[in-house]
């Protein structure tokens, strides 16, 4: 390295991927600048528990300071990332330019409504914060509404039915924790027919959980239908008006409606945007093609990582868009930037371990594949619970989620029930 | 009682004042309404804690229907009330019309801008959950926008003054929290000049806590000030464009400009506006006057307790706008709405218990005066913790909000600094 000049590596984004690399490099004589949009990490896996009013936002967002106390080299720079000018190393944001020696593309994803600008319009999103509280501003807003109607059925009925669009783990566990809500407002809205109230589950395929072997996805199924979810496999949404979803049956080619007034959309991702302004190839999904190495174009200085980047090496498919991944390849990358920092020509590869999957369906259930081994019921949801309790940022939220979750477990309440959006 | 036909009595207002009255009816056979804008109970006295990123939204606001799980005669209307038809026993809400035969008044106070639009228009108000969480997010955006802002030190300072009007116990504790929030800003701001940040408290009149002893008063603007915030007594605000706040100073009749981009105003506080359309007499605060039995215009059917009702018997002024007051009334209020209904004419007066004041400066810090004795320093800050402690609602707030403060007494942090306004 040339003179006293120390060399700046930009990360753009503040997810798993992005943080893990920050940490890992921030001990080295170098210049961090972390690009996010938002001050805060935030632990997505548990969104749909603040969605239904089970975690408060505190509790899954983590200011990104926090993380870089003590490294005086670490800095963020909140701002939109709008692209990235390869020629003269800089990334362009909303806030002006930020030049870089090296960078990573650590930005993650975002809804996919595959061109449906309707479903966009009036749908909610699970995927940012600010979606999640929309979403239980809506539910919880939804009931009072409802019970007001005391004379038009017709108007409580489709604000008593709440539609999750897709079978991912996303929105398993959204409808699964949806009946969980019901069951607590049950309890409080005395006049209430609760017969009226409907969670339906659509998905595109024949099955829920693809990650799944096929056993775990018939038991996710089976306990979904237990739990009171109108499971409609085979259910391809063609419209939403924000009154009247409308899908078509796959297998009979019926096009079916259902008056809703809440369409939660859990049916697919994609790279956020302005990485397709990154000057690399992206796939359909809008995802920047990275090679073994996790680099854009075999650029020494330029990587991409987590669910923005399309990692395809001895697989058939990319690697899935899931926090291990992510934390894989912030690895092998900071590895990478060292070496490449130290002159060497031989970078490291990414050897994916898979560290299996799980899901939880509701209280005491969930399913979980791991090393070949099955697993659903108790034990699933207690590793699966421990397993988000570890990996959840800061002491603080480990302790408190973990009351928060036994508390809710004991008295069967929900006190994230809080409307927040009243216009006064 | 005439026949099957149960009274319907309506509660406008689900604060300390409501929740009381309709906990003290809940068991009779009677029909409880509760109208409020919001699903939840507001623990306003620590307002302030959400506003400075110390506590969450979950931790001051508890939904209302728990409260009454167990009261099947307790409904929630959440509306916003217009006013009422004395006439036909109706409140006018803009979700239609709400029959009565006992009306309790317990919808409290908004804040007081004094006709100042301009004030109005750019400053942040402290009374609702909402304008604390706008507070919370914009005073740290203006941290990390200052941060973005390296080359013009004018616009930084702009956005690194926080100005609070009002020496009231809301404007101590919001300047007192500020200077601790700043305390910790610090840490993770690496490259930020401290020396630019200011928190500037704006009082009209000659001395702060009004309702205190001038020794602790004195105490109160020492403990401030050396806690780093410029205390400007005798300084009344003029006008405020959101980049420049005016105010004369009443001792030299001079016109001073501080340019801010956050003024915080916790000045005044009025009644809720359709408090005048009760069809009662109110003051210049929109309060509307009671009797000593707390009726309106000596109905039987007609109630005003709290931050919206003027009660001024027995004392020069009306009593204070704070939670012991519209408790007290409160009981007062259902033991008459129980007599009325008995056939009893003679009913109740208040005889206010004053059950002392105080206030927390920061820290360990906090002023105290009780039945003639005073106290300042650790143990009102103690008391005062334990007080709030226990007044708020749930019993699972109590111990996480112990554990908070616990947590950040130990450790300085506030795990609350999540910005959730920024649009994508």
């Amino acid at each position: 390295m040339a003179e006293q000049k120390r060399p700046r590596i930009v990360i753009i984004g503040a997810g798993f991927g992005g943080v893990k690399t920050a940490q890992l490099l921030a001990d080295l004589p170098v210049d961090i600048t972390i690009i996010d949009r938002h001050n805060f990490h935030l632990f997505q896996p548990l969104l749909y528990q603040v969605s239904t009013a089970v975690l408060d936002t505190d509790e899954i967002a983590y200011p990104i300071r926090c993380f870089f106390r003590k490294n005086k080299n670490v800095e963020l720079f909140m701002a939109k990332a709008e692209g990235v000018d390869r020629e003269r190393k800089v990334v362009l944001t909303n806030h002006g330019e930020v030049p870089y020696d090296y960078l990573v593309l650590a930005a993650g994803a975002t809804t996919n409504y595959f061109g449906m600008k309707s479903v966009e319009e009036h749908s909610y999103g699970m995927k940012t914060l600010q979606e999640a509280l929309h979403i239980r501003n809506h539910v919880l807003h939804m009931f009072e509404r409802a019970n007001k109607h005391e004379d038009d059925e017709e108007v409580r009925r489709r604000m008593l039915t709440f539609v999750v669009v897709g079978g991912g783990p996303t929105g398993v566990e959204e409808a699964g924790a949806l009946t969980e809500l019901i069951d607590i407002e049950k309890k409080e809205f005395h006049h209430l027919d609760f017969n009226e109230v409907k969670v339906i589950l659509l998905e595109g395929m024949g099955q829920v959980l693809p990650m799944m072997p096929p056993k775990l996805r018939e038991e996710t199924v089976r306990v979904l239908r237990g739990k009171g979810v109108d499971v409609r496999l085979r259910s391809q949404v063609q419209d939403y008006d924000g009154k009247v979803l409308t899908y078509k049956n796959g297998e009979t080619g019926e096009t079916v409606e259902i008056p809703s007034e809440t369409v939660i959309w859990a049916a697919g991702v994609k790279a956020v945007p302005f990485i397709a302004n990154c000057g690399g190839e992206v796939d359909r999904g809008g995802r920047i093609i990275v090679d073994e190495e996790c680099r854009v174009g075999s650029d020494n200085c330029v990587y991409a990582i987590g669910d923005c980047a399309n990692y395809t090496h001895g697989t058939e498919r990319p690697l899935p868009t899931i926090a291990p991944v992510a934390m894989q390849q912030a690895a092998v990358v900071a590895e990478n930037i060292k070496k490449v920092m130290n002159g060497q020509t031989s970078l490291e590869k990414l050897h994916y371990k898979d560290l299996g999957s799980m899901a939880t369906i509701g209280r005491s259930k969930a399913v979980m594949a791991w090393k070949g081994m099955e697993f659903s019921g108790f034990f699933a949801w207690a590793s699966w619970m421990f397993v988000h309790l570890i990996r959840l940022a800061g002491t603080y939220s480990n302790f408190t989620v973990t009351v928060k979750w036994i508390w809710n477990f004991l008295f069967g309440t929900r006190l994230g029930r809080i409307i927040t959006n009243i216009k006064d």
